[in-house]
């Protein structure tokens, strides 16, 4: 330890944090002690996806949620917890989807497939089409209107697996699942089944959300997603017989918005109580599974990190609060609301951390500001390689946080190891038995030592 | 791409490597894109672990692993592949093991143990005895021959869970486990019980070997491990009651040696054949789980290394040879024999590298060599930074190579993300499930890619 901080001190010689460095490097590491050693957010993740389990917005298990987070932020004992109203969607799945494939009349191979969140139901005999692979908007737009018309497009671009960030691969696909609905639609198809946005090969479908646009309510078609193995099935017998019919039935449907809630809580500033530094992640979750990556994780490492000042005493001079946004998945009203009413109510954010990418081996952080900014903040990193985290970036925080931005606030997202996200997010497979406690806790301890160095920034 | 090798191209334009850097990076991006996108280290371990499972030395199963071992090398079409005789130990597990405390006569709870590989059995009718919890052989050692005799020792020490690299923590504690047996033994103890080796709370008791040392066979105690809940069971229950008892009953068996083998092949070098690159890990595994992470993942990863340069048509400079090392987890034959046998017939090894440290994210990679030596590789270090890697050490390789030491070659051994790895180790847990294909690929390219290199250092 020693050595070690004599090497921060020789690196940092030059740095406007050298003669706070070595209380820094100490209060980190009682910062990692704690969250390994006395850690809750393994617990509390336990409660929330094994006694809650999948809370989409809406939902009864979503009130749920709201609850079980106010109490649990009552318990650290902060300053303050509070609830904050905002209307929220209310989609939901209804009877469990069936599909097969038809090879020739009568003969029939179910497959694995479920509603995208926000799609309409098909009518309740379900429907059956021929079917077209595309994996492109462009192939769609080639095929045009005159062979689609009538049809099921089957959309199946692989997410491209060498890329080393699954995030990217993600990036690279999920057009065909948020937008091929409406693409479709405009040229005649009658149904959508996507390709479930994951490298692996398995029987799980992976929903998410999709938007119709502009389209008016009799444009909108249903849209699924079927397993990766159902897609490799589909497209291998189309490839022998392209008139082999697709069939299937959803029973999902849109009801009127419903009040909900963002909760938040927080300590108080005792310098700069005014400016605030917001740790965060989102409450709901999609209600395959019980949505312990996506986005559990983030709302325990974000609790964590005030236990965690709390239990070492800590007085922060900034406010630090804690925010459990509603809605991410489909609607982003949480974010949105919080950012609206930060505004109206004159709020000064100094710094916003979201934890949403799994709770994975922490790797990074990525930070949303300007170089300068950053590379004052990359000086920081150097604290981190102790506990395996090294890559600042600069691009992209977190989806909730955004809404926040202007040309003052720093945004920031944690950045666990991407490798297993993309196997459970939005699936049945995203459960408590995913979760490792020991990299949980990690994120959390690297959450919590961004936040205390944040908060003796630029003081 | 192209930024990132005019990027490289400034950082190396000092050093010896400059000139082909280009052409490595290109080659090192067609590695992992073959391992990523048509990779076969996942499907042969599922081969592997579930069609063949636990593959202790001497059982049916690590002869099955060899045949295997032998026929995969010979389908990737190597230029050579042969098997290398040795006499390996045989102990046997025997029927399943059973233990309970006795809180009062007759009033018990039964506990999970596993016999520690190389244990002796106890009596057929199983030993009862007063416990006596240390954390220490200093502990022991202080509570004296007196207290100690006829009594079983339960060694209770915690791997440190504040430790990042949890090889550290298990290095802080695993003697508990090897030497346990040996030092109660002297100070009289009938029987040894060894908390498992695991920061994780759960039900899975860890084998793993230990070592009577001199003793003599009459002088022998049974040792097991007992599951992390069941040692803190143990230990409330002594805190409360130091007069209970615990009953053990283990029927494994030490066996006498029996013929088997290192299974080896390679691609023959093109300009200097007699110097090898090997790679390698064990094939052996404990009986318990599957040995997927410990070590089939290194089998395969292994193995993989020399189809992906056969597929990309690479024809290795130096020899380039696959090593699946027989008998390391209790013994360490397989690597004593090979380099007993590389000795005695000359060959000359110009590095060797092992993955033994599961099938998780690749971190880095830990040398054995001299330090300007190091300093020299820790060059490449730049070319695997986009892939993840960035953390080159000087220190460690893998327990099979280290026979091979000499001050020419240069040893070296796969990091990967530790967080895991602890939780499976050397229990009923390990299996292919826990295994990551992504992970597991991307070791096998780091290992590809780093092998490539090699080949084309110190022309």
């Amino acid at each position: 330890m020693k050595y070690l901080i004599y090497s921060l001190i020789v690196i940092f010689s030059c740095s406007i944090y050298s003669q706070d460095l070595n209380i820094h490097s100490q209060f980190i590491k009682k910062i990692y002690d704690e969250a390994l050693s006395r850690g809750e957010s393994y617990e509390r993740l336990d409660y929330l996806s094994n006694q809650i389990g999948g809370r989409l917005s809406g939902s009864v298990n979503y009130e749920r949620s709201v609850k079980w987070g106010k109490e649990e932020l009552n318990l650290i004992g902060l300053d303050s917890v509070w609830l904050q109203p905002l209307m929220i969607p209310k989609w939901i799945r209804g009877a469990p989807e069936y599909a097969h494939i038809e090879s020739s009349p009568g003969n029939t191979i179910s497959v694995p497939i479920v509603a995208l969140g926000g799609s309409i139901s098909t009518p309740s005999i379900g429907i059956s089409a021929n079917v077209i692979e595309v994996k492109s908007f462009d192939e769609l737009n080639k095929i045009g209107k005159d062979s689609i018309d009538g049809k099921i497009i089957f959309f199946n671009r692989k997410m491209d697996p060498t890329l080393i960030n699954t995030f990217q691969s993600y990036s690279g696909s999920v057009n065909q699942r948020i937008q091929g609905a409406a693409k479709a639609s405009k040229l005649g198809a009658i149904g959508v089944i996507v390709r479930s946005m994951t490298t692996i090969l398995d029987d799980y479908p992976h929903t998410g959300s999709m938007y119709y646009d502009e389209l008016t309510l009799n444009e909108r078609i249903p849209a699924a997603a079927i397993s990766t193995n159902g897609a490799e099935l589909l497209s291998s017998m189309l490839s022998l017989n392209p008139n082999i019919k697709f069939f299937f039935r959803q029973n999902s449907k849109n009801l009127p918005d419903v009040l909900s809630y963002n909760v938040i809580g927080q300590i108080d500033g005792s310098e700069r109580a005014d400016e605030i530094i917001l740790v965060g992640g989102h409450l709901d979750s999609w209600d395959l599974g019980d949505g312990s990556h996506d986005d559990g994780a983030g709302i325990v490492q974000s609790m964590e990190v005030l236990r965690i000042l709390k239990i070492l005493n800590y007085k922060p001079k900034r406010t630090i609060r804690v925010v459990l946004f509603a809605n991410k998945e489909n609607g982003l009203r949480g974010g949105i609301k919080y950012a609206e009413l930060a505004k109206k109510n004159n709020e000064s954010h100094f710094f916003a951390l979201e934890s949403d990418a799994g709770g994975f081996t922490p790797r990074g952080f990525s930070f949303d500001t300007s170089e300068s900014e950053f590379n004052s903040l990359k000086e920081f990193e150097i604290l981190f390689k102790h506990y395996g985290i090294d890559n600042f970036v600069n691009g992209g925080s977190g989806p909730d946080i955004v809404p926040l931005k202007d040309d003052k606030i720093i945004l920031a997202g944690l950045r666990p190891d991407s490798q297993r996200y993309f196997d459970y997010h939005h699936a049945a497979s995203d459960t408590f038995d995913k979760i490792n406690k020991r990299e949980l806790e990690l994120g959390a301890a690297a959450m919590t030592a961004l936040v205390y160095l944040i908060d003796n920034y630029k003081l």
